[in-house]
């Protein structure tokens, strides 16, 4: 008997809808920034995406491959957002991968969101959540699938808040929901470790990897929400974002960031493809 | 600019490989037995369906609705499996939900897979795993797509051995990779609390719910790895075992399971549409 199938109330090949990253979120990710026909900070998404595929245990794509995809997409764009999802392939009766089955590689490459508040400059509000992150090592670092946490925590966002601020159940602050978290506490720069949770961001990384090079030292160390609500400046990084300061954090508004050119430098360096830092505007 | 996409190389659909399911695991699914046209134990996988629907805040497909579709694809199957994925409906740039955005239903009927060890009655083997499940109260219980932690602990199995036994990071013993834990231990049937992580399975609430008319009270209560192994008698339970011994446990075998006349009515009736008991072969 062959598998019938029903999509939406309509019949479907058995093959709608039969990936393993509609099944079990059995997959990876990455949102790039494209600018000037280019998807920024490459090398730092490519890595991560290897060491997804790495922990995972899933073959990577051929980077040749995968690089003409991407620029076949972004060629042209002056401004864009390219969304890679790279799942673990047909999905068979049960959890155990299908040695034969390739994995699959979808793109998009979308407008950048010009009227979304993350394409602005303006600093940003946050909250702290509620909900907790739980604690798994083997997951903790990469891009995968498996989001409903940062679904749920979402959820909890009144409306005109742009970020939510995470915690494990230990009471660490991990990272905000889309993005990390560079904190400046006195003469300290600190991110909070990514051991047992949290997605180790493109940007993060651009920071702990680039930005000894201008004299920004940041260090991974843990903290609790009262320190970082008496932070002296808070940064949410991402790729979209670049390195955006926080206005407010639940109650208390922060003071007016100080304009500090050695992050600008950073900030810019994360809308190229190398990443290389440049003094030029 | 309209979003354009590549899936596998080839040109597609911005909306292919669309769904929040795919790019979040944004949903739920449940695992069916389907025996004589008919869904087996449909309340309580309708129930858990609805009660996930609740906790992710997504709204519930109509019962009506997906009554008519699970009956139109059991429909004259003697014997096969029918699996449903709710997912959260399209994507758009994050995680914040498109509230106009229906639900996804995908369903599926296909043969029973007779030759696979599941279809048996065979014993099984299995072995206690390396990975820890997270704890995460807010997902605990119900059937979400974000089973990242199975695919990986399932990937630890030697070839021959059918299960694979989840403890969570305290070392309190959770459940299979896809199957509840039912245990004798002396006078005792336990069942490990499922509050902060793990699955509860439709034949395991057959159990807690229909087993004391049968004299068969089944309490919820932890044990390690230690107090499994050795147990006087281990059965995995879910939609298409319903209740089945275990043999080996690790390097321990189990003696010969005692035949049990309530256990086997118990075992019956998990293939039945409403779960009734019948002294009936």
């Amino acid at each position: 008997m062959p598998a019938r199938a029903l999509l939406n109330g309509e019949p479907a090949p058995a093959s709608a809808f039969d990936d393993r990253a509609c099944h079990f979120g059995d997959g990876l990710f990455e949102t790039i920034a494209i600018r000037k026909g280019q998807p920024a900070l490459w090398d730092w998404h490519w890595e991560r995406l290897q060491l997804g595929c790495q922990r995972l245990g899933l073959g990577p794509p051929s980077a040749t491959l995968l690089e003409q995809e991407v620029q076949y997409l972004c060629n042209g764009l002056e401004r864009g957002i390219l969304k890679i999802v790279l799942g673990a392939g047909k999905a068979n009766a049960g959890y155990v991968r299908d040695p034969q089955a390739p994995p699959t590689r979808w793109l998009r490459a979308s407008a950048w969101p010009d009227a979304h508040p993350w394409a602005t400059t303006i600093p940003l509000t946050v909250v702290s959540c509620r909900l907790r992150l739980a604690s798994q090592p083997r997951l903790a670092g990469i891009k995968h699938l498996n989001r409903l946490e940062q679904v749920l925590a979402r959820a909890e966002l009144p409306e005109g808040v742009d970020e939510g601020i995470l915690c494990d159940r230990e009471g660490r602050v991990i990272e905000a929901i889309s993005a990390n978290l560079l904190v400046r506490m006195g003469e300290r720069w600190i991110t909070p470790p990514l051991t047992e949770c949290g997605v180790a961001g493109t940007v993060r990384r651009q920071l702990l990897e680039r930005g000894p090079a201008l004299g920004i030292r940041v260090a991974e160390d843990a903290f609790d929400l009262d320190e970082l609500r008496s932070a002296d400046a808070i940064y949410l990084t991402n790729a979209l974002l670049g390195i955006r300061p926080v206005a407010r954090i639940d109650d208390r508004e922060l003071p007016a960031p100080v304009r500090d050119e050695k992050l600008e430098i950073l900030h810019r360096s994360c809308f190229t493809f190398s990443g290389e830092l440049s003094c030029k505007e």
